[in-house]
């Protein structure tokens, strides 16, 4: 199976991590998603992993000549739908990093793209294979501590240096589909329910000039069979934490 | 300063622990709130503290004959604001436990009362003086942790064996205002900022037949300055714990 790489601002890399379980993929070629995108670490990645990737400057390029089975899309967050639309419906299958979109109607027509082309678009969930968190999910399922009544998630990341797309609410995307999504999806993955219901809040204030950015949120969810659950997430972590 | 006491369904003994620091006050009777109730302790603890109290059977009968400077109101939740009402029309401090109000307009009258006959509503948020929560309250204050943007609380009680009128909503009042209630209280002494909106969730399934007791509950709060908080309340601490 042949794999190409479009931009890398999230997790890209974990596609090639994955290689050692997977002799049948072939890593081929990348794609930078906006001028001037740092695209080393996949290169020097697939490199170390014995593959040495073909550059191209334009995806519809990439797409028509190496004509891949899978197209890694880790670009900007609210640039990724126009992409993951144009592999899914040329039966390309996806693996995208969180969030795949950023509004509803985009979600859905991916859906509907997907179901139709019979191709794939995974999200990069991988916190759920984490050995603490896999682990925890087992210890649930086989009873160990009764039924899961409520949930609460903190996610705190590091602020660090941001890449100026995160700066703008219309590039980024939001920090709920950035960072919180993982606690949510986790949830849903500890209790086995679907949310029925969900509020947020969030601020950009105090967030060291990183314009739009929010960088605290909550959000209060009611899930099926009267679980309750919430999500904080923050970009307070101290750096040495 | 005379001192009565109506109910004790829940802390109306913190007035009789004050006595140390409170040489003026005299503890000269008590009236049980509804038939039946098990005012033993209230007794046993003024006897400790060396007052015989007297008892009566009407509450009005009571503050008659009595004059007290302070009412103690600790009877069923829901019932507070008439006792309450009645003590402030008359100029008679109250010192009730949480929630001294169940609705807004009660707790707006019992403002406009107090506020016109110049007596004082004092509610048993005595959790803000444990050693604690005080100091964190203080080293808050002294900027020990920077500026406050985001407070999680979490209260779990022990469900034991609680009273029948914990199972109706109609005398109960709420699992939010009589457990998370000190964490919203503990939200804004910590911050020193008052809640601009608030989102709750609940649930009263799973609570081992306590009728219609919400066993968990989910709250999420905007303050001022754009600080967030959340606040879950349950009842699932373990027995042993």
């Amino acid at each position: 199976m042949r794999v190409c790489f479009y931009g890398n601002t999230g997790h890209a890399l974990t596609a090639i991590a994955a290689k050692q379980k997977l002799p049948q993929v072939d890593y081929v070629a990348f794609c930078p998603s906006y001028s001037g995108e740092n695209m080393e670490k996949v290169k020097s990645s697939a490199s170390n992993a014995g593959y040495n990737l073909k550059e191209y400057c334009d995806v519809d390029e990439m797409l028509k000549i190496e004509k891949p089975d899978i197209l890694v899309v880790d670009n900007r967050f609210t640039e990724r739908y126009p992409v993951e639309k144009k592999a899914l419906s040329a039966g390309i299958h996806v693996y995208a990093d969180k969030p795949i979109a950023t509004n509803i109607a985009d979600l859905n027509d991916l859906y509907r793209t997907a179901t139709k082309t019979n191709s794939t678009i995974w999200a990069m969930h991988t916190t759920r294979y984490d050995p603490h968190f896999y682990t925890i999910r087992q210890l649930i399922q086989d009873g160990a501590i009764g039924k899961v009544r409520m949930v609460n998630c903190q996610k705190s990341y590091r602020l660090g240096i941001r890449p100026a797309f995160f700066s703008e609410r219309k590039t980024y995307g939001g920090t709920i589909p950035w960072v919180s999504i993982h606690a949510i999806d986790m949830i849903r993955m500890v209790t086995g329910k679907e949310c029925i219901s969900v509020y947020s809040t969030q601020s950009s204030a105090d967030n060291f000039g990183n314009g739009d950015m929010e960088i605290i949120t909550t959000s209060s969810f009611e899930l099926e069979d009267d679980i309750l659950a919430t999500v904080t997430a923050d970009y307070y972590r101290p750096s040495n934490a």
